[in-house]
Parts: structure tokens; sequence; C-alpha cells
């Protein structure tokens, strides 16, 4: 089934307004409404924020939207006072542009970190993209928002609340400094960007909580490189127009919306994942029987950031020493005597040690996928948490040691 | 002038056991006191710790000692009751052979991790290494302990105290999993291993308060990968045969032989840092001006382990974005509109922003060269920390994804 990029009342734009060097390529986008939208949001928890997520913390107390801009190429942060008349400059220009409340308008960047934010390209760029909007363009919009990423990441489906036929659409950006740990704006790591849009009625507060959940069950649940972004945001609009009461919502409708909202939030992080820069692997590393979910999470980012384990799986070798050492020094409760290790169903160490060749072999045989599941059993309690992570490459490496020179 | 290897009572040997797979290399060393000595010692805080490492910790408390044996290809660790067993076998052994009490006896070991111990190799082993123990064999006992290390690091210096003139030498490995925080016994990570040898006579409870000093101020503070080994051992051995009156060892003295052996354990921590797997630059990471001491090593490691950071080492690329940004997410007390960056002495952001093309160009420079310092100013308060780093290079990730298959 085609992914549906069309949602009833929203209008997407795409284009080259200069920030990148390159001209064949698209840095600036419109996210645009028909009619106001509620708008919940996640940014990220990075002491250093980009002037863009310092002024969308602001905005977001309102619960109301109508457009987003997002431009790549520059990330709008270390970029002093100058940055963040930039940010309001660029909010001002878009909202004159739409006729809308600069009230009503959010902006993001991502892109380089501690480069003058080149404002004076912002309006030329915005009349460009407000004359290409139209309801067709989602994939440019999609397109405009990506910076080291390889391939464009959007993701959509149709389903039913009583009473209502709503779509729901996402797309997102990131491939590296991705560690996400996202909060909402009274709650709680890369540039990772995304953009849910629904025509679903859903009230403002009912919608922040719900995303917040989906946010902390999805995109802060990977890492890339370990490194957090200051640039981290996503958003998610939602104008009403297909028409359902919205304070008709059933506990059900809402559950089932929620469900729908963490499948798309999770395929699109792990199309991020998998995105990773110079990433061949993508891994759900699994910490079991934790003493707690707060330890179990603490081990999983640990194993999750090792450099040993990172390159292990680059490098297909089911090294679980390297696996036990990270849980070591993670400072959780642990008896290596107890632990269980697996890759997918297969147990290479059981009670801390060495279930033998034999099983290391099949180990390796499974590390030949791409995707793979790391099981990590401590035996210690009922705490579980899991993420998703890349392998460290050589070309990760190239990548990054070439970047901006 | 040449480093002194040979010091009064002192014995060494290094030979081939059979432990690792190429009969090309030394794998078994061992270090003989003529007479008994005093001993300090520190050991990894990872969790999981190897046989050795539990056995030396119950050793140590009677800060006596006459021997050590190392092997290298085998860590003995996550190898079970067998391993323990292994290890009381290896002391056993070597005590019987060299006429001891096995108290006086201690083991390291280092290499792969939950592999079975070989040790049905240790006696021939050690019949072979004790019949080639020689004041001249320090050299083969330094290259006995190495693993994926491209040099031997051996350091040596003469000196006097009141009454006397002593020696002391050490000698070291490590290449990969390098992140020490070595704890004493009473107090609290690579695997390196890092063994002094003086005929100074020095009381052991002096000598280990004295150690935890030395150990925390240098090899506590090198980062290769950011992953703490199981193994990590630093001991000094002081057999008192240059015939100092140790209760006599004024203030004046023990400040100076402090600072001799910060002098050796500094030389031979950066040795390792500079032999880091597939390392090209040794990087100091200096916090300055952090709210607290707590704080400023906080923000170091979080720095130092940034695989964006030491990509761009690697690369010569003064990307500061990715050093604030790293700082921003250590959680520490921090202003972005505050803080300067340098590396060496070329001041690329000055509170909070970019101070130019220049600047940078300056800072590329710098970076060419094999060590650098990068400074970070936070003018937050008076915290000062800093740790030795190697870059993330094409040539880390070919070595770790490949070694063991």
């Amino acid at each position: 089934m085609a992914i549906p990029t069309q949602i009833k009342g929203f209008q997407f734009a795409g284009v080259y307004a200069g920030i990148k060097e390159n001209p064949n390529k698209l840095d600036l986008a419109i996210i645009y409404s028909e009619v106001p939208c509620t708008i919940a949001a996640a940014f990220t928890s990075n002491r250093l924020k980009a002037a863009p997520v310092l002024l969308g913390l602001k905005q977001i107390k309102s619960g109301k939207a109508q457009a987003i801009i997002i431009n790549s190429g520059n990330a709008n942060v270390a970029t002093g006072k100058a940055g963040m008349k930039a940010a309001e400059e660029m909010v001002k220009i878009t909202a004159t542009a739409l006729n809308l409340s600069p009230s009503l308008v959010y902006v993001s960047s991502t892109g380089k970190i501690g480069v003058p934010f080149p404002i004076h390209k912002i309006s030329p760029g915005v009349q460009k993209a407000v004359a290409t909007l139209s309801s067709d363009n989602l994939p440019q919009a999609a397109e405009a928002i990506i910076t080291t990423d390889q391939f464009v990441k959007i993701d959509g489906l149709k389903d039913r609340v009583k009473g209502a036929e709503y779509t729901l659409v996402g797309f997102a950006k990131g491939a590296g400094m991705i560690e996400p740990a996202m909060k909402g704006p009274s709650t709680k790591h890369a540039t990772m960007l995304g953009y849910f849009m629904t025509d679903l009625a859903i009230e403002a507060k009912t919608l922040q909580s719900l995303f917040n959940r989906v946010v902390e069950s999805t995109f802060n649940r990977i890492s890339v490189d370990g490194d957090m972004s200051t640039n981290d945001t996503a958003m998610i609009l939602a104008n009403g127009l297909a028409g359902n009461p919205p304070k008709k919502l059933s506990k059900k409708d809402l559950e089932s919306f929620e469900k729908n909202l963490t499948k798309l939030a999770k395929s699109l992080a792990l199309k991020i994942v998998e995105d990773g820069e110079g990433a061949t692997k993508v891994v759900e590393i699994l910490i079991k029987n934790a003493k707690n979910s707060q330890e179990a999470k603490t081990i999983a980012y640990r194993v999750a950031r090792s450099q040993l384990v990172k390159t292990s799986f680059f490098g297909e070798d089911p090294n679980w020493g390297r696996l036990i050492a990270a849980v070591g020094y993670s400072d959780a409760t642990f008896d290596p005597s107890r632990v269980d290790i697996y890759y997918d169903k297969v147990r290479v160490a059981a009670a801390g040690i060495s279930t033998g060749a034999e099983t290391e072999r099949q180990a390796h045989e499974v590390m030949k996928n791409r995707a793979f599941k790391v099981t990590i059993d401590l035996k210690q309690g009922k705490g579980e948490f899991g993420v998703w992570v890349s392998d460290l490459t050589t070309e990760y490496v190239k990548l990054n040691a070439e970047y901006r020179t």
C-alpha cells in the first residue's frame, strides 16, 4: 500500500534558498495548514539550545500553530544574540508571507554549528516557498530538511476514530549527532527533526501528553553516535479537518491514535538509525531483568555508546566480552555469574561464561543480517530497557573527519 | 641520557608460553625481587573484575610482595570458577618455582575476555621464565605484557633521598579498552597494566597513599576509547636495597619521590594514549573554570568520549561546535554565552561565538601537530580537570572490527 502524503488542509513546500552551498539541494521547507491547528512538541535537553529551540519553548505554551518553517545547512546555534534575532526574523517573514500571526509560526534549523546565520537569504527563500505551497509537496519538504542523510524519511497511515476517518503522516531527518532525549515543554538527544501532521481534531493538552509518551518510547531510544544535538525537535500538528468532535474522542480512540503515532514515530526513528552516518547495521540492545528500569536504561546506553561494542557489530564479531565489560563499568547492580547474553535467539554466554565455539559461530551468522537484537539478561530484578543503535564503521570516521573542511 | 632498566635486587623474565597464537611473540613475564618488598596497587573499578584482580584485592592488604607473574593473550575474565582456580594455581606454580610463600606472589592477566584460561601452559612457561630471570631482562618482561600495543613502554630515573641514591623504573602496556579509573584497595578504569620497581625503602601504607594520588593524576586521566577494562592494574614494588632508613624519609624526600613517580606514570600514561589503537593524535582536553572540579571532570569525559569530537581531531578540523555541544549534554552548569574555546593558544570561540575564519585557519594549523591542547574555559567557577585522549580513526575501526575473528 502506498504511503499517504496528502492530509486534508495541509500544504507543503521545499525549495533551495542558498543556505547550503550546493544549488542542487533543497534547504528550506514550509508546513502550512489552511486552518489553525493544535500543536505538541518535544525539544532537545542539551543545555546548549539552538535559537529556534529557545523560541519554540516559549511559543509552545499556547498549544496553537498554523505553520512551521525549517531550514537545513545552518543550525543557528552558538550564534549569540544575532542568532536569536535571526530566528525571530524568520518567523516574522514567514508570518507576513502567509498572512498569519507570528505566534502561530514555528521555526526549526539544522546544519552547521557556530556559523553566523544567513538571515538575508530567508526572505527571498520564503517568497519562493510560499509560491510553491501545495498539498502534493510533502516529499519536497521532507527532502529540504535533510543534511548528511542518504535518504528521505516519510511514513503515513489512514485510520478511523468514532465518526471520522483521519490521515496521519510524518517525516523526519537525522543521520549524525544522534542520541535524542527530547522533552516536552513541561517535562526532558541528534539533530533529528521529526514532524507529524494529522487532520484529526484533538485538544492540545491531550495531544502533548500523548506525544511525550510517543517521543520517549521511539525517538528517545535511538543512538547513532552518542552525541546529543542542540537542535532536536519533534512536532505534531492537528488541524481538525477530519471533522470529529475532539471532546468526544473515547479512551479507545485515543489509545488507537497513540498506537498509530507510535508506529509511525518508531518507523521514522529506525530509518534514522538505518541511515546513521556510515552505518551498516541496526541493532536493538535490550537489557532485561535489571534491578529496575532506570538501571536498565543506564546499562543500555553504556553498551550502546561503547566504541568496542559498536565496532564488533561492524565486524560481525560476537565479542560478548565487550558487552559484559560495558555492563560492568555502567556502575549498575550486576552479578557477572548470573548474566545470559543472546544475539537474536543464540545464547553465547550463560551464567557469565561462554557457551562454546558452536554458538559463537551461530551468533556470527546472526550478525550478518542488517538488523539483529542483542539481549543481556541480568537476572537481577524486573527492569527492562531497549535502545536501537547503529554500528561504528570506517565510513563513519571518514564522513565525520571530512565534514566542514 | 639512557633510561635505567636495572634496579638493585630485581630480576625479570619475558618468555613465550603458548598463550598467544603467534610463537614469535612473548606472553609470560615475571618480576622478581631477591628480598621481600613493600607493595602498593590500584585495580579496575569495573564491576566485572578479572580473576587475578579479585585475587590481588585480597592479597594487597598485607602490603608485602616479592614477585609478580603476568600473562598476555588471555584476560582470565568471565571465566567463572575455573578462572579463579586458574589464577590461584598460577600463583602457586610461581611461588613453588621461586621458593616463596604464595602470599608474596601476585598475578595479572590481559588479553581476550570470556575464553577459558589455558592453565596447562603456565607450569612449563614459568619454568622457562624462572630459568631466564636476570637483572638485564626488564625489556623482555615489558614486551611480554603487550597485546595490541605497537611499541613497548618503559621509563625510569635515578634520584637521591637523604642518605641514599635510588632507582625507579616503570613499564606499562595498553592501547585499547582504555579509560582507567583504578582504585587502591581501600578506595576506586583500560586494560592497562603498569608496574613500577624501586630499591627505595618505603613503608607500605605511605607507599599506598602516595600511589593512589599518582594513579589518580596520571593513568586515571587517559581515555583511548572510553571503554573501561576488567583487568586494569598498576603496582609498585619497593625492595629497600637502596639502604635508606624508611622511617627517616623526610616530607621533602617523600614529595620528591612522589614527583618522580608521577613523572614516570604520566610518561607511561601518555605513551598508552600515543599508542592508542589506530591513534594519530594525543590531545589534552582541559576544562577550566567550571562550577567545581567534579563538574569539570564530568564535562571533560563527555567531551573526551564524543565520537564527533574525536573524529574532528583525526580530520584536523577545528569544529568547536562539536565541543560546545558535548559540554551542553554533559548536564553541567553552563552558560553558552560565556564560553571561550582554544586550540593551544588560538581562541576559536569567545563568549560562545566564532572568532572568525582566520582563527579557524590557525587552529587547523595547530591540529596538524601530533599533540595539542583543547581548552574550554567556562567562566563559571574555579573547577579544573584535564584528560588526555587519542583521536578516532579509520584504523581504529579496522583494528577493532577485525580483532578475534
